[in-house]
This record gives structure tokens, C-alpha cells and sequence, in this order.
């Protein structure tokens, strides 16, 4: 039940249409307002736009409903979100942390599935569940740690590279996590059929890291002259989506796609097209944030059961994440491990795809998949802060020297 | 039946998710792709934006549906054109023209609407359904001609602030007949009503036009300077949709909410909003087209009777809009009178919404709905060539001098 049902008049429409100006006006007004609060408390504004979500959605005000719409902006706004993040970062700089990344990213998919599965096997649940909520603890959603660094123009930073490479590694990794455990539920693992999925998945994340800029830095300038008005940009869109589209393909998320798409481009294109995909970010970002936060149901607290077994998992979620990646980049120092670990904390929509899928398996129940998106949400919720306190006194600027790679 | 199903493999989508890439891009993709090869041929590329909307609609591919969602980012599109166009147009040129623009929009609404009602009368029409069709031929969309005169550089000429000037009047009168007509097919004429309905109407966008900027000029440095990140994106977009929405609330289209919001904010905003909006609008205007083009059904071509006279009809549309608007620009002389009769050519998605209306009231039958459908978007289809004709020799950069106005 909402608490405060919208004015009907302030739903009257045109004739014939949706009433798009009010809806876009009440998200994207209440994520910058409450964001713009946020920020003179102290802390980061899009912990204000997930509140948004949250005091807009079915828990509190119930004005907006969680519609194809919204989710399809949230979608749109956090590929592009990656995509802008991508054309700020160069693949030779991202290989270059490579080795540093892969066991970050290891150790912090090792780590937090064994975690999960603990607290669920000594709560005494059947096992495929254990497993599946381990699952759901691996993936790291990096749209809310990209949008800190980022607007903190931090993304130079060694530490913030080795995440957004630990990112793409982890959402491999927890593609081949997620096969295994779905494949357990079906009752039979094919291994055969395990290797071939990751075998795509690391073939075309290597194969567009590698060589995508430099296909992108002969093609560009070629195609473009050739197309009429802005076909730097037009060129950009197509890429972008044609990779989100492969990724999908390849079985990971659209946003690595995104995120491929702006790092082949990043050495190819002009301001112009850095300024069009900021516009349409900085559009699309808060229905993002708000769609984080109207997905949170607080019926979760209603039991005593269901409180602390809720907590105990955002507390293991967050430990397991600082301590697998932390001990993954230990050897950078203690500052850049913090840093690292922190970074990898939000599981957002990744770990909500998880229990989605637990849940249409019927591995997954209801109560457990209110804890899973409790946790998904909540690992968001408490990143950012964290991330500002990690980061706290480094400055823009100093970017890592660059490589020589043939 | 689509002549040709899309592939099934295409469709697979990442678990939980619908396939937001593969409709971006192949939305994004064939818009582009055939709006340069109508370039090629010597056509405005939104020519063909348009067939590639026919091309995969349900009269050919049949590959994308009408969806909620393309719908939606259509109306998003047309609307962040229209705001760019205000950006570029200061309200006092506007009030300038304000004299030539009100008879070139006055006779633009009695000549059409006197035309389509004696084509229908003469065919036998019922009374009711001949008044409807007169007002589906008053409607002036500006989308189109909007996006010509921006490619074009030309949106700075006295005939195109005409055009721009008109068709805000334009939507005015149309909402006008439109009650009108609305209130006959109910039964009764309310005339206390229809006065408070054009008073708002007018009232509104006189209120906008004359005092937005000058509000915005001192509003938006204080305001925007106390606001974390992009604070005067922040304003715009608040702006845009919060005039859109009172654009709907007066009875006006939300497209002329977002034009008065540019305008409001053009002499005010610095150049990355400009460079914001025009990302947005690069990204989102090929749905807008695709859309038109989807909403084409070519079965209204299946009888002979009808096709003569949707024909008839689409003669009529063009002719009557030439020469209405054309004598009310008169004194300018005949290029500018010709160039500001073609950019009120097109009706668009506004005589589609008064097609709408007159079936809900079942007032206009099927194949008549048929009719004005292909009328309103054959008009779209014809108006950029016949501007790109029109304007043929003008160049960009002879701006009108700036006027002291109080």
C-alpha cells in the first residue's frame, strides 16, 4: 500500500499520449534533488538517487511504478554510463593491470561464494540454494563505482583502473559460476558444453579489449568522412549497441559490451562524441539510480528470521568482496587493496539476475529471494560513502605512465 | 503479415532481460544507413528515416513492432528536438514576427480546414465526419521541418522564425477547433468552456514566450552555481519537462512546452547544455522517424475509392497549407511566402492524435481513420524535399538584426 497515492490530476494527459513529461520530471527531478541533499550531507548525490528509488517506489510513496519504461531507461542509462566510462580508458593501460586484476578478480569471486554458501549452509538450507546464493555473491556490478570515480575524474587512478579491469574478468567468471550452479539445478553438469561458454565469453572479451582500438583507429576516420551530419557519433551508437548486442551473445552482460564499445573508441574519438554521450548519461543516470531503489521491498524486514539473516549476508557480502580483492592487489599497499576491495562491493543488477534465475528454477524461495535483493541493493546503497572515504584526499591528475605495447 | 520474420537466434536475450540492444541498433542502424542513402540520392536523410520506419513496419519486415517503448522514445525525441530548436531561437525574434506569423498561422488553420471539409462533403460524408477530417488537416507538426532548418544551419532566417512562430500559434488554433469539433460529436458547444480552454491555452504560451528568458537570465546563474555536478543540465532538463507537462495541463502539445523551455533558457545556458541536448537528440531522433514511418499501414491503398481519395486528400493537405500560409506571408515576397507554406506542410503525429480522437467518439469510420493517417505522415514524407527545394540557394549565417525590445 503507498503511503501517499499521487493527485489524480496531476495524472491527466494529453489526449492520445502517456503522460512522459511527468514521469520524467518526477524521477529525474527527486534522484537531483534528494542527490543535491545527499551531497551537502556529506555524502556521494547518487546515494540521494537510490533514495529516490526507494521513497518513490511501492515501500514508502508508491508514485512511481517499477514500468517497462523505467527499467528500459535504467537499462539504456547504465550501458551508456559504461560506455562513457570506456572512452576514458585505454585497453593497453587496462592489459597493462591485467595480472594484478585477474587475481583480484579471482580470489574475489572465490571468496564471497564460499561466504554465501557458508552462512546459508550453517542457517540450514538445502544445498543447491547454498549454492545459488553464493552465486549471486560473486557478480560485481561496476555502473555505481564507474559513476563515483568517474565524477571524482578519479578513473586515471591505478586503483580504479585494476577495478574496471577486475569488473570485466569478474563478470566473465561469474558467468561461468552462474552456468555451474544452473546447470546443478537441472540435475546434470556438462562440462563440455561449461567449457565452450567460457571459452566464447574470455574469446570475445580478449579479442575487443586487444584489438578493438586499433581496428577502431584505422576505421574511424575513413568512415566518417563518409557519412552526412554527425557520423563520428553515429558510428559510436552502432558500435556500441552492436557489442552490447554480441556480448549478450557471448553470455555476458550488455554493459561489458558498453564498456568494449567506449574503450576501442577511446582512441579514435573526437570531443564531440566524449560531450553527446555525456549528455545522454547525465539524462539517463537517475533512472537508473531510481530503478535501483523502487526495486527494494522493505516486507523483507517483516520477520525477525528474515532481519538477521539479512544483515548477516550484506555483512558477509561486504567483507567477503574487501577482503577476496583486497588480498588480490595486497601487494599495491594497503591504501590501493582498500581502495580495490571497496570498489568491488556493489552487486546491483547482476546479483538481482541471479536470484532471478534461482527463483524461475525453483532453487530459490521467496523469502531467501527477498534477502538476495536486500543484499544486492544494499551492497549498492553502502558503496559509495565507502568508496569516498577510500578515496579520500587523492587527487585528479596523476595518471599511471604510459605503456609501450606493440 | 510481415513478408519477412526475423531470424529467432537474433532474438535470444540475456537472462531476465528484454533485448534493448538489438532494437537500439536496428532502429539506430537502418534509420542511419537509409537516411545516407537518401543523401546519396540527393533527398534530406530523414526522408529516409521515415521508409526505414515503413520498411520495418508491419506493411513490409514487419521486424519491429510499435512498441510501448519505441512510442516513448519517439515522443522523447521529437521533444528534445524541438527544446534544442528553442535553444537556438530567442523569444524577442520570435515576438518580432509575431504580426506576420498570426495571419500565416490563422489562414494556415481556415484554408485547410475549409478544404478538407469540401473534399469530404462533396465525396458524402456525414456532416460530423467531414468537420473532423477539416480539423486533422490543421495541424501543423513542426518535428520535421524543425530537424530540415537545424541540419540546414538555418533556423536563423526570417522565414524559418516565421515557421517556427506559426506553428506555435498553429497548435494553439488547432486545440481550438479541435474542442470544437470534440464538443459537436458530443452534442452541445459550450462556449463558456471553449473561451476558457483557448484563454488558458494562449495565456500560457503568451506568459512563456514573453518572460521565461528574462526570468532564466537571472535565475539560472544563482541557482545553477549552488548545485553539485552539472547543475545547469540540471535546470534544463527540470525546465523542459516541467513546461512540457504545463504545456498539457493548458492543452497545448508537450512539444511546444519543450520549444518555449529552450527559449526560455536561450539566452542563458552556456554550451555544454547546447552540446547535451544535441547528444540526446542525435541518439533519440531516428525513433521519431522510424516511428512515423511504423504507423504507415498500406492497406489503405486495398480499394480503389479509397486510394483516389487519400490522394485527393494528401493534394489538398499540401495545397491548402501552400496557399493558406503562403498569402499570409504574402508581403514578404513569394520565395520567403513559398518556403514558409512548405514548412507548414507536414501534420505529423498532431493530425494523427485528431484522427484518434474522431475514432474514439466514432465519429470518423475506419477506412476514413486509413485516410487521414497516410495523410498526415504522406505530408511528413514530402515536406523535407520541397524544403530542401525552397531553400535552395539560402545559406546560413545572415541572421536578423537583433531588436531592442524592453
Amino acid at each position: 500500500m503507498p503511503l501517499m497515492p499521487i493527485p489524480a490530476f496531476l495524472l491527466a494527459t494529453a489526449p492520445g499520449g502517456e503522460n512522459i513529461p511527468l514521469m520524467m520530471l518526477i524521477v529525474f527531478g527527486s534522484a537531483k534533488l534528494l542527490g543535491e541533499l545527499a551531497h551537502r550531507l556529506g555524502m556521494p548525490p547518487i546515494v540521494g538517487g537510490i533514495i529516490a528509488g526507494i521513497a518513490l517506489g511501492p515501500s514508502a510513496l508508491g508514485w512511481v511504478p517499477r514500468s517497462d519504461i523505467l527499467v528500459f531507461l535504467a537499462d539504456l542509462g547504465v550501458m551508456f554510463l559504461l560506455f562513457q566510462v570506456g572512452l576514458e580508458v585505454r585497453s593497453s593501460e587496462l592489459l597493462k593491470v591485467g595480472p594484478v586484476a585477474s587475481l583480484v578478480a579471482i580470489l574475489g569471486v572465490v571468496v564471497p561464494f564460499a561466504t554465501g554458501w557458508l552462512i546459508f549452509f550453517l542457517w540450514g538450507f538445502p544445498m543447491l540454494e547454498n549454492f545459488f546464493v553464493g552465486a549471486a555473491m560473486v557478480a560485481t556490478s561496476i555502473g555505481i563505482t564507474a559513476q563515483v570515480l568517474a565524477a571524482k575524474g578519479l578513473l586515471d587512478h591505478v586503483a580504479s583502473r585494476i577495478i574496471l579491469a577486475a569488473a570485466v574478468i569478474d563478470d566473465v567468471l561469474g558467468l561461468i559460476v552462474l552456468a555451474l550452479v544452473s546447470s546443478m539445478a537441472k540435475g546434470a553438469v556438462n562440462f563440455l558444453e561449461l567449457g565452450l561458454t567460457a571459452a566464447i565469453a574470455i574469446g570475445f572479451t580478449i579479442v575487443v579489449a586487444k584489438w578493438g582500438a586499433r581496428t577502431m583507429v584505422r576505421l574511424v576516420p575513413r568512415v566518417e568522412s563518409r557519412l552526412v551530419g554527425e557520423g563520428q557519433f553515429t558510428l559510436a551508437m552502432v558500435l556500441l549497441f552492436a557489442l552490447a548486442l554480441l556480448a549478450q551473445y557471448a553470455g555476458v552482460a550488455a554493459i561489458i559490451g558498453a564498456f568494449l564499445a567506449g574503450m576501442a573508441l577511446s582512441e579514435s574519438t573526437t570531443h564531440r562524441v566524449h560531450d553527446f554521450a555525456a549528455g545522454i548519461s547525465e539524462l539517463l543516470t537517475p533512472f537508473f539510480l531510481v530503478g535501483i531503489g523502487l526495486s527494494l521491498d522493505l516486507q523483507v524486514f517483516s520477520s525477525r528470521d528474515t532481519l538477521i539473516l539479512s544483515l548477516l549476508v550484506l555483512v558477509g557480502a561486504v567483507l567477503s568482496k574487501l577482503i577476496g580483492c583486497g588480498l588480490g592487489a595486497w601487494k599495491l599497499g594497503y591504501g590501493d587493496a582498500f581502495r580495490i576491495g571497496v570498489g568491488m562491493v556493489p552487486r546491483g543488477e547482476v546479483g538481482l539476475v541471479v536470484a532471478q534465475i534461482g527463483a524461475s528454477l525453483g532453487v530459490i524461495e521467496q523469502s531467501v529471494y527477498g534477502v538476495v535483493v536486500f543484499m544486492a541493493l544494499a551492497t549498492t546503497i553502502v558503496a559509495p560513502p565507502l568508496l569516498n572515504l577510500a578515496y579520500k584526499g587523492v587527487t585528479p591528475g596523476t595518471p599511471i605512465p604510459e605503456p609501450r605495447i606493440g
